[in-house]
C-alpha cells in the first residue's frame, strides 16, 4: 500500500488532511507553494491536469476532487474504523452530504467569493451576484442546521468522515469571520467535530 | 427493495435517467414540473430541502446531487454488472471523474451560463466573468479530450457509469449547438458513448 498527499497549507487540501488524521492512515504528504506555481509545474500538471489540490496517489490510482477523496478514503479505510457507512443506504446518506457540500454549497460559496473579495479581478464581479450567492451561502446553512436539529451528527448518533468533510467546508466561513450564531444546531455540532482528537491534532500542527 | 426517482424531463436529472437506463433496475418515477413550481411544495421540500432534482429514495435513504447518485447506483447495483468497478483504486478513478465532472467542469459551465444566458437575471452578470467561464469550459474539455487519447472509455477499455455520467455532461454543451469538433477524443468518445442501446432508448423516449 501507498498512499501520497500532494497538499498545501490553508487550503482545500485542509479537508483531506483531517480526513487522514481522522483514518490514521500512513501516507507520504508532498507539500506545495501554490504562490510559487509548484502546482503548475509539468511533473504535478501529469499528475492533476486541474493544477489543484488535494491529490492522492494510491497504489497507482490519481484521485482528484477532495469530495471524491473523501468517499474513496472512507470506503477504502473508514468502514473498520466506524468512520464511513458499510455499503447500503446509510451510506449513500453520507455521500449525499459530501458531494452537497462541494457542489451546492460550494456553488453558492464560490458566487460570494468571486464577486466580493480582492482574490478575483474586480472586473469580472458583479456585486448583486455577490447578494445573490451569500443568500444561497445562508440558505445551505440552514439546510445544515435543519439537518441537524436532534441529531449529534449528520447521519445520526455516530460521527461519520460525512461530518468531517463537511465541517472543515463550514470552518472555512468561520475563518472568513461569518456570523453562524443563529444556527444553533449548526454551531453545537462544530463543537462537537472541534473536540475531536484528530482536529485537535491537526489543528495543533502536530 | 424500493426506489423512487424524482426526475423533470430535459433537466440534470437525465444523467440519472441514463444510468438507471444503464443499471436496468425496476424503480418508480415521479416526474415533477419546475415551471408548475412542483419541486418547491412542502412534501417534496421534505426529501429534498434544496428542492431540487434528481433525488432518489432508496430504501428509505433520500439522496440528493446527481454526482452522488450515479456513485451510489453504481456501487450498488454496478459492480455484478461490469458497469462500475469494484472496491479499489479503479473505483477511485471513476469517482475522480464523476466529481470533477459537477465539481470543477460544473463550476465553469455555471460560470459561462449564469453570465450570458437569459436564464439568470441580467442585472447579476457580467460579461467578463462570462468569458473567462467559458475559457474555463474550455479548459475542461481539454482535459478530458486528452484523457480519452488511446483510450476507448475513462477508464480504459470498458464502458462504465463515469462515461454515463460525464458524457450526459457533456450532451447538455452539444445540445447548446458548442462546436466540440477539434476535440477529437471527446468526439469519438461522445459517439462510442451515443451508441449504447440504454442510451438510444433514453433518447428514442422508449
Amino acid at each position: 500500500m501507498s498512499l501520497t498527499f500532494y497538499y498545501a497549507p490553508m487550503s482545500t487540501a485542509s479537508i483531506t488532511q483531517l480526513v487522514l488524521a481522522e483514518l490514521d492512515v500512513p501516507f507520504e504528504g508532498v507539500k506545495l507553494d501554490i504562490q510559487k506555481g509548484e502546482t503548475k509545474k509539468p511533473d504535478f500538471v501529469k499528475l492533476n491536469p486541474n493544477a489543484k489540490i488535494p491529490t492522492i496517489v494510491h497504489d497507482g490510482a490519481v484521485i482528484w476532487e477532495s469530495a471524491a477523496i473523501t468517499m474513496y478514503l472512507g470506503e477504502t479505510f473508514g468502514v473498520d474504523k466506524g468512520l464511513y457507512p458499510a455499503p447500503g443506504p446509510k451510506r449513500g446518506d453520507a455521500m449525499k452530504w459530501i458531494v452537497w457540500t462541494n457542489v451546492t454549497f460550494g456553488d453558492a460559496v464560490g458566487r460570494w467569493t468571486r464577486n466580493t473579495t480582492s482574490w478575483y479581478p474586480a472586473e469580472q464581479q458583479n456585486a448583486k451576484a455577490g447578494e445573490a450567492g451569500l443568500a444561497d451561502v445562508h440558505n445551505c446553512l440552514r439546510i445544515l442546521d435543519d439537518a441537524l436539529d436532534g441529531k449529534q451528527f449528520l447521519l445520526g448518533s455516530d460521527y461519520t468522515l460525512a461530518d468531517t468533510h463537511t465541517n472543515s467546508f463550514v470552518d472555512w466561513l468561520r475563518h472568513m469571520k461569518m456570523d453562524l450564531s443563529k444556527y444553533a444546531h449548526l454551531t453545537a455540532w462544530g463543537q462537537r467535530c472541534a473536540a475531536r482528537p484528530a482536529y485537535l491534532k491537526v489543528m495543533s500542527g502536530a
